[in-house]
């Protein structure tokens, strides 16, 4: 029996396939959902579940190697591995509270309150950090 | 004595120009720092402070217009209207879930710790929302 697969392709997103894949994995690997141990689909296999490039997919994956989230062995398959994670840098502090001012700030002109978006925000908070966010 | 650019590009980010134009004005749009009948540096003038093409600010300003924050004015002027939000559609608040959960991993990723994260969110909310956000 297949599993479904571990991400999904938003045609209608501005983001490339690749990024959305990425995206979508280190979600799972930040919040422990993918263990260090867990083998990924091969890029071949995920490719085809997606319908996307193979080569879409082994970016996605080395993108997220050097990232230290995964190693990739021969044959295409990829394992997660104990990631020790970096200490912020400010650049990435900076660009994190750039691109959430701009989403924020989209979200309020498209029409969502004020009350939705803090809601959204705890509820991926919990999912992520499994309530250590408050 | 000219006054400061209202925005400011950052070579470093991934985003084209004109989605920083248009994210920095907008966040000021919806934080109401520009109210309406307030009149932007036209095209030519804000395109010289940047050091952008003048068709980079031109396509930022349509974009903000055709939201429905300003109006466009003969000889590239544009001012501030007032404006009716939208309701939020089920696209925009899907939307805005997958692009607020991928950024958040990728900050926790980067090594922002899930306090720091609350933390800026908190400021960007009073900052929009002059403390409606709790």
């Amino acid at each position: 029996m297949p599993d479904p697969p571990i991400v999904r392709i938003d045609l209608g997103s501005g983001a490339p396939a690749y990024a959305q894949i990425v995206a979508q994995i280190r979600a799972l690997l930040v919040s422990g959902a993918l263990e260090p141990g867990t083998r990924l689909p091969t890029v071949r296999q995920l490719a085809v579940d997606l319908g996307v490039h193979h080569n879409t997919v082994a970016l996605a994956y080395r993108t997220l190697a050097e990232e230290g989230w995964l190693e990739l062995r021969r044959g295409r398959g990829a394992v997660v591995v104990a990631r020790e994670g970096p200490r912020a840098s400010a650049r990435a502090q900076a660009e994190f509270s750039q691109h959430l001012e701009g989403l924020l700030a989209k979200a309020a002109a498209d029409g969502l309150s004020s009350k939705a978006i803090a809601r959204e925000f705890r509820a991926l908070g919990r999912k992520l950090w499994k309530g250590k966010t408050s």
